[in-house]
C-alpha cells in the first residue's frame, strides 16, 4: 500500500472513471457493525464513530484491504434532526476516520448524506435541504474527495440532494434505494435517472434495498433511460448483499425476515462475483455493496474483475482464487472443491428443511 | 467493565462452575477473520496474531463485549509441525493479546492446543506429546488461566493432550469435534467423556464440526455416559454457528458448501438462544461457539440467560431483547416484528429457490 | 343425474354463457390415462379410445361425476397426419364416448381440434387447413355441441383453426397454450384473443403449459386486449394442474420434469379452489383444467363455485366442504383439520429435503 | 393375457414366494378411488365397490395392467362394526369383482382384514376375532386364494387376527404400518415380525403409514429380528405412495397436509424404480405399495425387476422404460431426457417457493 496519500495526490473520481477505470466502493456498515456489537438496529445512527471507533477503523481497514478505493463517511442518517447536538461531532468524526484509513492506500474519501424521514410528511424543501447543507458543511471543511446522496427513495428529494451537494464544487453521486418498479411516487427507474443527471449528478445508480439481481435489474432500466434521453453519466451499484427474489416495492425492509432473520438469504462471494461480472457487462464501472455486504464481498468483486484491472487486493494474500486454497487439503474430496467448476455450479444448501424458499413480504 | 484485571484476581474457572454459574465461551475466529480478510481457508493458522494484531485484538474485543468470560489464545494449529519457526511468536503473541482484551472485562485467558494431522497415519504418542508440550511451555509461561484441548476426532489423541495439559497443573477443559455417532475410532460419546474424565479433564465437551441442535445431542450422550460410568465432570459446548442436519459422521467438513458456500446455514440469533437454552437445562454450563460464530452469537448466549446470570452483556446496549429496538420504526407492519412471537416463530426464507434445503455430503 | 340426454334438450353452451351460468370444463386425458396405463407419453395420442373405451369412459364418467358441463372428445393430435389410417376411427369412436357418458349428465360435447407440428416448418395454410377440415367432418357427421380449437401456441394458425370451426355452423371456442408473455411469433395475449374473436370465436381463453396462476395472468391480459378493442366475448381458461411459476415461454414442456418427474408440482384440491374462484372474479365462465387435472380438480372448481351456482357435483356425496369428512375422526390433531383455515393456510411439504423449489428450464 | 384363470389353475402364492419369484402387489384404492370421486376421506369406507362397481373394476385392470400379481379384495375397514348391515354385502362384491379381473391375468386374490378402531380403547380379543371372523367366512365362501391381515399398528391385535386367518388354511400374510420405531406398544420391528411368524403368518411385513425409504428400513428390522430368532418367512413390503422422511412414530396420519394437501410428497415412478430395487436387495419377493401408490408406480415396480422376472407388464406398452418415449421430440432439450441419466439424477422441484421441504407433525 502507499506509505502516504490525500486528495491531492490521488486520481479523483472523475478522472478514474473518465478513463474507463473500475471503483470499488466499500461494503456495508450498519449490518456489520449491528453484529460486531456496535450498531442498534431500528436506530441505525452512526454514533460508534466517537464511541467505539477502533471498531469503525477496523471496519474501514478491512474494506481497504478487501480492495475499496472508496471510504466512505460512516455518516448514515447523522443529520442534525436524528442525532441532534451530536450529529456535528458524528460527521467529523466519520471524515476523520475515513481519511486516517483511506490514505494507507488507494481510496478516496466520499461524504455521505441520504433521505430524510420528514419527506413523506411534508415535501419541505427549504428545511430539508438546510438539513443536508449542514452535513455538507462539515464534509467541506473535512475536504472529501467526492460527495454522494445515497438511500432516496423518492426521486424529487434525491434531486434536491443532488442540487445542495454541488454547491460544493465536488463531483457528486447520486443512487436511490428503489427496485425495477421505481421510486415511491412510481417515476420509473429510468426516469429517475434522468432526472439526477439533469440536476447535476455525474454519476448515478441504486443502493440498498435491493439484493444483486433486482439492482442491476434496475441499473439496466436506468441506462435505458438515460440513452434514451441522449444523456450520459457514469453508472454507480451497490446491492445489498442479501437476496431478495421475492421483495415488493419496499424492497427488504418488507421482508418478515428484516432484520434480524436474514441470514440464510446472505451472498456467497460467488454470488458476488457473477454480480460484479454483470454489472462490468451492462457498463456499470463504479460497484460496491450496501448492507449485508461484508469485507470477503468486496474482496469477491476485486477478485472476479482483477483480469481486467490488472492487480488483486491485499487481501487475496488470504484467499486462493475460486477455493484455490483447499488443494493442499488432506481429505481428497475437500481437495476436489478447489475449482471454480465446483463453487460456480453448487446450488447451497441451507440445512433448514423447516423453512421455505420465498417469504410474502408485510404489507 | 472491570478497569484491572488478571489471573489473580478473578475467579478461577472451575470456581466459577463448581459455584454453578454459566461461564460463556467465545465465538469462532478462523471463519470470522476469514471473511474480514486475515486467515486462508485451507490452512486456517492464525499468523494474524503478529501480521495483523489490530484485527485479532477488534475480535477478541468483540466477544468480550458480546459476554464471552474466556478468551482464547488464537493459536489453533499454531504447532511446531504446522508453523515452522514461526511457531513460537505465534503462541506467545496470542497469549499477550488474550490476556490484554481479558484484562479490560471478566474474562479468563484460556490457552488451545488441538489434534494433529500425524495422528491418523502414525499413532506416536511419544512424538504428539512432544508437539503438545512445546505449545504448553508458552502457555505456562504466559500463565494462562486454564487449558483446553480441542477438535479432537479421536479419544486415544484426547486422552494424550489431556495427560500433557495435567502437567500443567491448570484446569483441563477437552473438547471433541465428534458428533452423535462418535469418534473416528468408533468410540462413542458417552465413552469418549468417560475417557477424557478418567485422564484428567475437569470439563468437557465438544466442538466444531456440528450444528447446535446435533451438538447438543451429542452433550445428552456424554452426559448419560458419565452418569453410567458413575463420574462426575462439567459440560461444554462450543457448537458450530452452522446448521448441518445433513451431516454424516464427518461433520461440516464433507458437506459440498464447506468452506465457501456455509452463509444459507448460519444461525440466527434466535437459533442461538433456542441453542443456550437447551444446552442449559442439559445441565451444561460452559456455553460457547466454534466456526459461524460472530460476536451477535455470542451476546444471543448472554441475552437468553441473562435471567439466570443476572446482567446483559455490554453489546446489548446495541440490541433491544427480542427486536424490540424495531418497535420505533415508522412503519407499523415493522413495529410489529418488535417482539418474541414474531422472532421465535419465523421460519427464515432463504431467498434461493432453485437451491434445495439440505446436501448429500461428500464421500 | 338426467336419465336422458341430447343435444336437443340441453341448453347450448352460447345460452348457458350468455345467461351468466358458470360452465365447468373437465380435466386432462393425456397425463391422466398415461398414469393408468393408456396413453403414451411422447405420443400423446388417444388410441385408448378403441383399444380400451372402458378406460376411456370411466375417466368422462369421474369428470361428469365431479361436476364437468363439457365433454371434450378424446380427439388430442387425433388427426390424418399424426395417426395414419386409424385417425377416422378414432375421432368417431372418441364422439361416442363423449356423447354416450355426456347424456347421463347435464354435460355438452365439444369436438376439439389442436395445432399442426407441421406450421412451424412451413406455414401451409391450405393443407393445414385441409386437415382440420377431415377431423370436422367427423365432429359435424357425429352432431358435437360445439367446437374447440385449443393448445395453439401460435395465433396465425388458431385463426385458421376458428376460420374452419366457424364453417360447421356450431358455437366456437378458442384457446391457446401461451403463457403472459404471448404467442411463438411474439403476439401479445391481447393481441391474440383479438384476432381470435374477429376471426369469429365466441370464446377466447387459454389452456394447457401453464399453471393456475401463469395461466389467470394471461386471461387478465386477454380481458383487457379485448377490452381495449371495444371487442367482447366469453373467456375460457382451462390451466395445467401443475404449479409452473419457473417456466419461461415455452411452459412446462422446457421443465426438466417434464412430463415424468411433475409430482410435486400437482396442485392441491384447495389450490384450484383458489383459482376458481380467481377466474370466477376475471370474470371468467368457462373454467375447467388440462393436463395434470384429475377428476377432484374438477370437483374443487364445482365446490368453490357451489354458492354461485346453486348446486354440488355428484362427486360430492364423497367429499366434504373444506375437509370437514374429517370431524369424526378419532384422532383430535387431525379432527383440527376438519375446517377451512387449516387447509387455506396450509403450506404443503415436499418431503423432498435435496430438492429445490423451483427449476432452471431447458432451452 | 390369459383367457381365462381361477385359485385351481394357478401357482399358489406360497409356491411363487418359496420358488424365489417376485411377487407384484397392487396399489392403493382408498386414496385413488377418493380422487376419481367414489371414496370419502375420513370414512375411508369400500362401499364403492356395490355403489360404483365400474370404478372398482376399471382400477383393478388398471393396476392387473400394470403388473400385480394381486388383486386384494377392496374391504378395508368393511368389518361388520364400521358398516353396518352393508357389511356382508360388501364383502362378497368386492371379492367377486378381485375375482373376475385377476382371472384376466396372472393374479390372485387376497382376502384383507384390518385392525379395529375398539383395540385401543379395550382390548377384547374375543370380541375382535368375532369380528375377523365374520368377515373371514365371505373369504372362505368365495374361495380367496390366500388372506392378508394389513394395518396393524399392534402387534398383539395382529397376532389375534393371524391365529384367525390361519384358521381358514389359507397361506397368511401379515403387515403391520409401523415406522423403524416399532409399534404403538413400543414393539420393535423385529419382535413383531418375530410375534407373527411364531403365531403362523408365513409372509410379514409392513404396509401404509410410511413412505419407501421408511418402509424399507423398517423391513430391514424385521429381517433382522427373524434372522436373530433364527426364524424365516417370505418378506412383503406396501409402502406409502408418498415421501415421508418427516414423520414420527404415528407416520403420515399426523403430517398436517394428511389427507388433502398430500401432493408435493407423491413419489415419482423413478422414485419407485429405486424401492423396487432396494426391496429386492434387500430380500424382500412380495413388493406392492398402498395409500398413494397409483398404477403407474406398480407399473414402475414391474419394470425396474423386468430382468430379474424376464418379462415386461402388459402397460408397458404405454411406456418406453426410463423416458425412452421422448426420444422422437421434435425439441432437442426434451429428446434430451430419454435416458436413464436424466430422470435418475432428477431433483425434482415443488414449483411451490413458499413452502417447506418437511412439516412438523401434529400431535
Amino acid at each position: 500500500m502507499a506509505t502516504a496519500g490525500g486528495p491531492s495526490t490521488k486520481k479523483g473520481i472523475l478522472e478514474r472513471l473518465d478513463s474507463g477505470e473500475v471503483v470499488i466502493g466499500d461494503g456495508g456498515f450498519l449490518f456489520t457493525l449491528e453484529k460486531r456489537g456496535y450498531v442498534k438496529a431500528g436506530l441505525w445512527t452512526p454514533e460508534a464513530v466517537v464511541e467505539h471507533p477502533n471498531a469503525v477503523r477496523q471496519l474501514h481497514m478491512e474494506f481497504l484491504r478487501a480492495g475499496s478505493n472508496v471510504m466512505q463517511t460512516f455518516t448514515f442518517s447523522a443529520s442534525e434532526d436524528n442525532m441532534e447536538s451530536k450529529w456535528e461531532d458524528i460527521n467529523a468524526a466519520a471524515c476523520d476516520l475515513a481519511r486516517e484509513v483511506g490514505a494507507k492506500g488507494d481510496a478516496l474519501v466520499a461524504g455521505g448524506i441520504c433521505q430524510k424521514s420528514t419527506y413523506k410528511h411534508r415535501k419541505d424543501e427549504v428545511r430539508i435541504k438546510k438539513i443536508f447543507r449542514l452535513q455538507l458543511e462539515v464534509f467541506t471543511r473535512k475536504n472529501v474527495d467526492f460527495v454522494i446522496a445515497e438511500y432516496f427513495e423518492h426521486a424529487e428529494e434525491a434531486v434536491w440532494a443532488v442540487e445542495v451537494l454541488k454547491e460544493t464544487g465536488k463531483p457528486v453521486a447520486a443512487t436511490m434505494c428503489i427496485g425495477p418498479e421505481g421510486d415511491m411516487n412510481n417515476v420509473a427507474p429510468g426516469a429517475c435517472a434522468v432526472q439526477l443527471v439533469k440536476a447535476g449528478a455525474s454519476i448515478v445508480g441504486v443502493n440498498c434495498r435491493f439484493g444483486p439481481t433486482a439492482s442491476l435489474k434496475t441499473m439496466k432500466l436506468m441506462k435505458e433511460g438515460l440513452q434514451a434521453a441522449g444523456l450520459t453519466a457514469h453508472l454507480m451499484v451497490q446491492s445489498l448483499g442479501f437476496h431478495t427474489p421475492d421483495c415488493g416495492k419496499g424492497g427488504f425492509v418488507d421482508l418478515p425476515e428484516y432484520p434480524f432473520g436474514m441470514e440464510p438469504r446472505v451472498a456467497t462471494r460467488w454470488d458476488i462475483q457473477k454480480y460484479a461480472r454483470e454489472a462490468y457487462k451492462l457498463g456499470v464501472r463504479f460497484i460496491g455493496g450496501c448492507c449485508g455486504f461484508e469485507p470477503y464481498h468486496i474482496r469477491a468483486i476485486a477478485e472476479e474483475l482483477a483480469p481486467e484491472r490488472g492487480f488483486l487486493p491485499p487481501a487475496s494474500e488470504k484467499h486462493g482464487s475460486w477455493g484455490s486454497g483447499l488443494d493442499m487439503h488432506t481429505k481428497p474430496w475437500i481437495r476436489a472443491r478447489a475449482r471454480k467448476e465446483h463453487w460456480e455450479n453448487l446450488r447451497p444448501a441451507s440445512g433448514r428443511p423447516f423453512c421455505p424458499s420465498l417469504s410474502k413480504p408485510d404489507a
